[in-house]
């Protein structure tokens, strides 16, 4: 893929977003947590984060919403760094080929969840990061990630949405319990239920995402350097987030957009072009497969217009 | 990516070769099909096809040998070329998170495969390449296809396989007239499956296999200049490859080794490197997956030392 | 139970006809093969054959209908006299609570399906019954063995019926092949499924079937006196219909009519009152379960009135 | 059946139990609850009340054991008496086909457990007991419950069974916030489970489980003459123990017993004979299936002996 001006890039992201503005409101806004149902379904952002070092932004770029699952990239690099290869016994690597918060393929798997990005594979890497930790501490430990990857210390929880998921959460309380009753989770279920929704719960803009994600997309490091993960971590990363990154709609956004992303209930989607960039989206309309609904298509028409793909010049 | 030269490539190749001929023999070679367990468990091979015109070779890499289930990319490839988007009526994009020839998936998701590459999938895409014509027609284009992708007339089907996977295919059997319950087999059982199994039994080595599957990492185009489909499809083919190209082991192998592959019962994988190459590889001890032990350690041993990912350099 | 007068019964038999027939044609006939959909869908008839030697009728009793499933427990007795208990290797005695031509339950138990009752089920059972025989053979002792029981020549297979079942029954095909995948057919697919289609195409009335069902009801014997199965048999088929008689509406049928019962798309059932009855009701059109609509409550109304059951006076 | 004398069923019942104490200890000690793992392996104790008013007893039928999920036929019992069939809106009646606390037919339906003795049904159960009382009140009334109808006001929890399934119970805690999660619980997870683990904790002895059963051999009446259910619901509640009381093992208890019966991991079993008995078994090891192992050859024997079956004389 060769790269593309930055003048060229501002001026295929600003044609996105002008495309796809009168679309806003498409799709349905998550209300299983009703925090997250007060959020404005006209919002619609994108940022593009280059290892050149520009951010381009269009649109509500620089507006913070819920990251929720998009969280767990970061809390899986996070676990990776601390248990290495270790953390693949109690979770596995294979696309979930049911809904995201399906309880099926555990009783079958006997307590081991298929991958890191469904709910229970992310609930038992953050359980992982609990070891040693008090919730406070691990919860911490992510905010200080986002804070230096971003490089932005005003990243922060929002606790009226993190309240909200702890009192509606029966769901993922029902997969932590489970699990635990496999021996697949180390601390008391409402510690590590109690990480997990804060971290769920973070806020960002699509300027923050973009930039956090970049290292994904620059062989680990961050443009200005310092080494995040090895080389290595980071291609393989990046291979879940193809395989598993939007649920049991991983193979049609890999078809369609060609490149990892993870996307989030909240509406937001982080997307690497390995050597390029990293590409945050936000509109909170979801469709079927419970993906941004609109954020999908930007990111399909974005690929289509720079030639950007993992598959193929 | 960067290209390597075609002497440092050489040295790769040799090298991968070498470090793993002592462990000729790993896995179990199929048996469910009475005439592949006849084959040769030390067989071996490797072969490289680059879009600069080299094909790099070691050990049995001209011994032709069953391509099975990698047949699947090349009928696919057809199909696409006659049905268009229509062929996603009848088939998914996603990868199956069950065994390669469940039947359960089906039965929930009312006759529809969940990709073109798990055995119903297969089945169905063959199916549609025989409207309008008579199975000998059908098999003729498929082998026709083969020749001119690999410039190469020399290949036919292995009549004694073809004959034993017929006699002994009965899960094939169930899988074709659950779907034919279902409607989404439009012609009889019998012949649908006489052409799928011919197609499965064809026999080719890992340099035509190669030079068979160049056109995917060239954009879709042969070499030497003509178009075989079009960029865009080429890139989709490949990304299904990716996540869906090993059956309930893709997520594994889009880790460890990071390009698009389809693997074969008969012990071949052929993998793409966008841009660059493909890979051939061959060895007939399947892992549990069923998934050739030796071919997919090659793969993996070939990408870290070439560097080739799809997911960052 | 106390047994009830002739009289009283003969009133209270008219009486749930009469109530009932307003509602013939309720349910929907059986589709999926063709020749069942030509049956009038005002059909309706009762049968009681008690163990005192009545035989009391209303309605379209002596109509003769495609017993089709109700053959189960005719061909289950045999199969038990010919094999004993080892018939329990190859079939379960559990309820399946799924579908009752569901493939999923073979897959994750290999092969074996759960219950004579369901369609794979009693494949098995006909297969056992070819042992040793020609197809025609096997179905001649089928036909025989009906012929002694309800004491009546007449009863002979509809040849229109049994071919469009042939024509028609894919997922009878896929079940067969898939279980000869698991090598628990015996006999080649077209062999087995060619006894079983005859058998379930057997055309008889409802009188003919109430007799044919009463040594059931009178401790495996024939009420002129001869032996059929052993007393403790003749109670564990019962049992069987009781628990898996219905699909997966055998709870709800055992709750509501409290009679072991076999049901069959042909909208014939089979009920058996211990120590005093058997019963036949057929009514084409199919409730959503598909089991007869009207002739389910028939047996509920009938089992209040008389105040059969087993499950206490 | 012809009813027994006083002096043959006392014979009969002594002799089932010195032909089967030389096999004390068979089965495995459920240890998943640690406070039940304490229990002595070899008790073994029966007892049979009659509609005729004895109660027989053999071996350590006084000795008062953990009754588990035979609790879950009095909650059942409450539940119809509160609700009648509007019950059946939040619970089915289906046997489930598959293991006694699996969550995977929960998500097919929805949150609907298929029948009220698998454990969410029986959570469900307790939680609509729940409605207007407190914890407290509702585990009183059930206790209550059991007093009166086995004229025996010494029943009680045992406490440190009570804790330890409340300590340990994560499968359950799993089960019910799945529930919550689609609506089918009505109280906070914490207040039902209480109940349920206390109900489960309800300590009897076999005399008294026998004599609290008698209800449902009795057409729903005391002995004594007072009415506890129709005489309707009693044949009911018998049905549903018939088709659902034994797990997945329902199917193979109905062909080898003949009998409704509700089994617990405590190693209890109640079984009913409608019209004659209500029969207590308690050994505490448990076949593959979960269900006490001597205690079934036990009823398995009785019953033979007796002739006792609602399957035929």
């Amino acid at each position: 893929m060769t790269p593309l001006s930055t003048p060229d890039l501002h001026a295929l992201v600003e044609g996105v977003y002008a495309d796809l503005a009168p679309f806003r409101g498409e799709g349905a806004v998550a209300d299983y947590i009703p925090q997250l149902a007060r959020v404005d379904p006209q919002s619609f952002g994108l940022a593009v984060a280059t290892t050149g070092g520009d951010v381009i932004t269009a649109g509500d770029a620089l507006a913070p919403f819920s990251i929720q699952s998009v969280s767990k990239v970061f809390t899986l690099a996070l676990a990776l760094g601390k248990w290495g290869d270790g953390l693949w016994k109690r979770v596995g690597r294979e696309p979930s080929g049911t809904a995201f918060n399906s309880i099926v393929q555990l009783e079958q798997e006997k307590g081991i969840p298929r991958n890191p990005f469904i709910n229970a594979g992310a609930i038992v890497v953050t359980d992982s990061l609990l070891a040693g930790h008090q919730p406070r501490e691990a919860l911490g430990e992510i905010l200080r990630f986002l804070h230096f990857l971003a490089d932005d210390e005003s990243i922060v929880v929002d606790q009226a949405v993190a309240r909200s998921e702890q009192a509606t959460g029966f769901r993922n309380q029902a997969l932590a319990n489970y699990m635990r009753a496999f021996g697949n989770l180390h601390h008391p279920v409402d510690l590590t239920l109690g990480v997990y929704f804060h971290q769920c719960a973070i806020a960002m803009s699509c300027a923050q995402l973009a930039k956090a994600g970049l290292f994904l997309a620059n062989a680990g490091r961050l443009i200005t350097g310092g080494s995040v993960v090895s080389r290595e971590r980071a291609r393989r990363i990046n291979a879940l987030m193809l395989t598993c990154g939007h649920y049991d709609a991983s193979g049609d956004f890999a078809y369609r957009v060609g490149l990892p992303g993870k996307s989030g209930v909240g509406g937001g989607i982080l997307a690497i072009v390995p050597g390029q960039a990293a590409i945050a989206v936000w509109s909170p309309g979801l469709n079927a497969n419970g993906n941004s609904a609109l954020g999908t298509r930007a990111l399909e028409l974005l690929a289509q217009r720079t030639g950007w793909s993992v598959f193929g010049g």
